[in-house]
């Protein structure tokens, strides 16, 4: 079964919009740090540490799929329950539950890559094939 | 065919992320106001005048998937072509394509639904049937 | 001596900018929040109880100095360290000092009002006289 | 006279907090985006080149103060009024009046500086000396 780890997140005042509610972007910001801590707590180091180790600079989004179940609103706090649910040859699907407490709030499906710069030195990035290095620490 | 609102994005550094390219969250944020501005653009009135003449406050989210296809930095200036690609009862699908010049940057499908406070005065929102005045503005 | 009241905030990848370092605007971000959570610690309702109980809808800004000491980064841990440093007729000053372990990051002085609905009905917001049930839950 | 370069925000839904209003780390996030605007419409390259040609990697923050005059809300336009108050040895006084028509909406003065990565390599930034060729462009 695949690892599991759970960030947490303390909605504020000024994530709301004003039907009062998390305003729905910064589901994603959260979801994008969720997606990192998963990756320090396997023990993964930080982005710019594997730019010179393994030239990752990051593991940006090609494809995200979400789905909005319960609204939440300030005061609330969110666990989001992150895992790897699927490795491919030069990406890997990301997952997300967002709870609060029993209630279901969000659930997402990320297509992510290990992103370096580009060989020809042009701005841009491109995907790398997985690390099995990182793979190995996230499974 | 669906009638289609352009809304122009200038991106600034501050939305840019440390590998220099825009942070997809921002993303997120440029097409909900995509979103708002495609029925400005049609006619409808601002949500707090909805609110009191049709009970609608809003638009949320209840399902997005966006592809990611180029990157984007500051000093770009992004097109984002919008348009209602399903009407269904109680929801409606909201198809968005970014562009910088020729270049496709993303694309993104969303369901979402006209919400209104609930009957029983609780916290919350619930879906209401899609207001024909708004649909017949928006064709 | 002023109570004084601590936030925790984790700087995240999408905090930082291009220069790799936290752009600014999250520091009010940041502190807008220790703002709230200054009252919530200190037992004062949520703006949307006081609203009803109260007629405070929260605690806007009416002037800010920031000084910005040391830069941050991705990884930090932040401790925001906030007290009411001035009382005064419909207004108060919030301070705020920012550090990261030894290190001073950040500090900011604010002047907010407990605002609530105009009487009139028209749009906007005026300022309350400081509210004695939360000024006394607050010192 | 000080040269005047203006930058035009259209405030979106969410922009604003449960109050209606907007959520005032966004204003900070517009300024910051009418200060890059000001040395781009000055004729001064974008960042990524003057890191390269002057060794200038952007302008960070040493000091802010604003005040907000009045409240704006989704579906204004608003005006940002920029120009260099003050020019120093290591800094300089940005200064940038927000309005709305014939409102004043927010007024702030910055202390900002041209920053340049440290010499020894270290991660974090200096305050490099006031650049000739900048300066000459903006005034």
């Amino acid at each position: 079964m695949a690892r599991e780890v759970t960030y947490t997140v303390r909605v504020e005042f000024g994530d709301c919009d004003p039907a009062r509610i998390v305003w729905f972007p910064n589901f994603f910001r959260w979801i994008d740090a969720a997606s990192r801590h998963f990756f320090i707590e396997c023990g993964v180091p930080p982005w710019h540490e594997t730019e010179k180790t393994l030239g990752v600079i990051g593991t940006p989004l090609v494809d995200t799929h979400a789905k909005f179940v319960k609204t939440a609103s300030y005061g609330d706090t969110l666990a989001i329950h992150t895992s790897v649910a699927e490795w491919r040859g030069k990406s890997f699907v990301q997952r997300y539950r967002v709870s609060r407490g029993a209630d279901a709030i969000m659930e997402c499906d990320e297509v992510r890559i290990f992103a370096g710069h580009r060989e020809d030195g042009a701005p841009g990035i491109r995907a790398l094939p997985i690390p099995p290095a990182i793979r190995a620490l996230c499974e």
